[in-house]
């Protein structure tokens, strides 16, 4: 056994302002990642990933990536105990893509579930969208990560991470750990159209929305579509909104199941969105403010990212030195 | 018009020492390019690019490299007027691709005619593999190439790097210009089996080789099969051997033609190879001490290839801001 502290890496792509489903299923458990003590974590904000997308319209780009930032610190991520930094300022990512790029074989790029469904519903066939898996491997492995904190969607990603793995230490020596998945118990977080909350579906609540956004959006939250009138009673299993409100207001879930349930016409949908709405903008109010004020100093926002990605970039020159010397190539003989 | 000098580009695969058919068909037009003092020219050691098939014996391609560089320079061209360098000291190319990758539809790189021939020949299927003239058109236009000098073969990957010129000009803006071919009138090498000379079908002189394996290598030759005796008359339009006495014995070609036809009893096929043999022996004599003296001082040559690193990078580094500020990424705004 060895004291050295477990390297965690997670990326995510600069989507711009986070919402409650990236918090929930996320970012709060990051933070209590970190918070831990145990891990050396590098979050690396995936901007050329972005580009598999959205290589036609990259204008928005740089202002997600200070969001994005300025929501990972007013969300408790420190930056002082963990490296916050753009991908596309560490080239080496790009590198090990390259020369991981020639052990790969492309079907087990096809075959990667989330690809041939975007192939049909995007129409995207790039060459670099093929090479997605192959470029987040090299995210993950260049800092000779133990584990990554994932959710149960990107578990075939690692598992293909795991198999490149596997070869490139089977080809060349061992030289990367196999990275493990840490999943975290993410509770289901709908939006107001009760499907998955997510920025595609415009059905979601930002972190740092303003209150009357935030109560305005709740408001518009499906709830059971049997529950007619305040007397009828209500199916709290299916409600998203009750499925919130165990989140955000666990103090008061079982008066409220219990007069749900029962048609109490004291207490009806409307009564239930209200509560929730003022919860989420008490619960958010202190992060808003400072995600604001972060927003105020993009200098410092950058010089945060800068140093980031010193840190990052140490660790994964480090990495590629040894991968250069494991494939003999000429600058490490 | 302007004074500024037209940049070219060209990139060999580490291969080892060169035989005559790269000398003829491509080296020599090189030392004329250079000679002529009309470009900037850049050479590009393509070590990245050997992996797409040595990914599993990667241990020669260091010697390679030194053994290639020494043949350059041996054969006249001179690291002062041109960069010589090594791919994978120069990062950016990786980078480059990457950002390429974003922009480039598969069937593209699926319909380069070496491409299909290769999987079904070498039974290759890697990634990287399929990458490969995106890889190589990152090469040539990261230094902003008006021309490449290539021989017919490689006229398809520079029209693939033309298209993707034109696409990402579309797309971001004007950076790069739709580099030209600079088509040589390279003569016909043939090997001793009488197939183009080639490493592949080991029927090659290096350029570097001793005399006594020039001289057996030259009498294992094909000739013309019809002509057994001394006194058959002979075939020289396709005869392997009188091939390359036309570039190596110019001054004697119109006889030797004479006797060989007419079935001159004193002149046969030996003594053409003979003839040839010296020939090939008198003229790389001085080159292949050149090679060895410059062999003899590894450092030296390490020097020389990293100078012609750090100009390339400096050049590419260019290119890449040039790159990043038109997709507007984040290091440049």
């Amino acid at each position: 056994m060895t004291d050295k502290k477990k390297v965690l890496l997670s990326g995510m792509q600069p989507t711009g302002m986070l919402h409650l489903g990236n918090y929930e299923g996320a970012l709060k458990n990051w933070v209590d990642l970190q918070n831990s003590g145990k891990y050396e974590i590098y979050f690396c904000i995936v901007d050329w990933h972005a580009l598999t997308t959205a290589y036609e319209n990259t204008a928005d780009i740089v202002e997600r990536i200070y969001q994005i930032t300025a929501d990972y610190i007013a969300a408790g991520l420190d930056p002082e105990k963990v490296a916050i930094f753009v991908q596309s300022d560490v080239k080496q990512h790009a590198e090990l893509q390259l020369l991981l790029s020639m052990i790969t074989p492309i079907p087990w790029l096809e075959r990667v579930p989330s690809y041939k469904e975007k192939v049909e519903t995007l129409g995207l066939d790039s060459y670099g969208f093929l090479g997605y898996p192959l470029l987040q491997t090299a995210d993950i492995i260049i800092y000779r990560a133990d584990g990554v904190p994932v959710g149960k969607d990107q578990l075939p990603h690692l598992e293909l991470t795991r198999e490149i793995v596997r070869r490139f230490n089977y080809i060349y020596g061992d030289v990367f750990p196999e990275p493990e998945a840490l999943l975290s118990d993410a509770p289901y977080i709908p939006g107001a159209d009760r499907r998955k909350m997510s920025k595609s579906y415009d059905n979601h609540i930002c972190m740092g929305d303003p209150p009357d956004k935030i109560k305005k959006r709740v408001m518009s939250y499906y709830t059971d579509e049997t529950k007619i009138h305040r007397g009828d009673s209500g199916h709290t299993d299916t409600c998203p909104v009750f499925a919130l409100l165990k989140i955000y207001a666990p103090d008061e879930i079982d008066k409220i199941k219990s007069d749900c349930e029962s048609g109490n016409t004291e207490w009806g949908c409307v009564k239930c969105k209200k509560l929730l709405a003022d919860r989420i903008i008490e619960k958010f109010t202190p992060f808003r403010e400072k995600r604001e004020q972060l927003l105020t100093d993009r200098e410092k926002l950058r010089k945060i990212l800068a140093d980031g990605a010193e840190r990052a970039r140490i660790r994964a020159e480090e990495t590629m030195k040894l991968v250069r010397k494991a494939l003999k190539m000429w600058s490490e003989q």
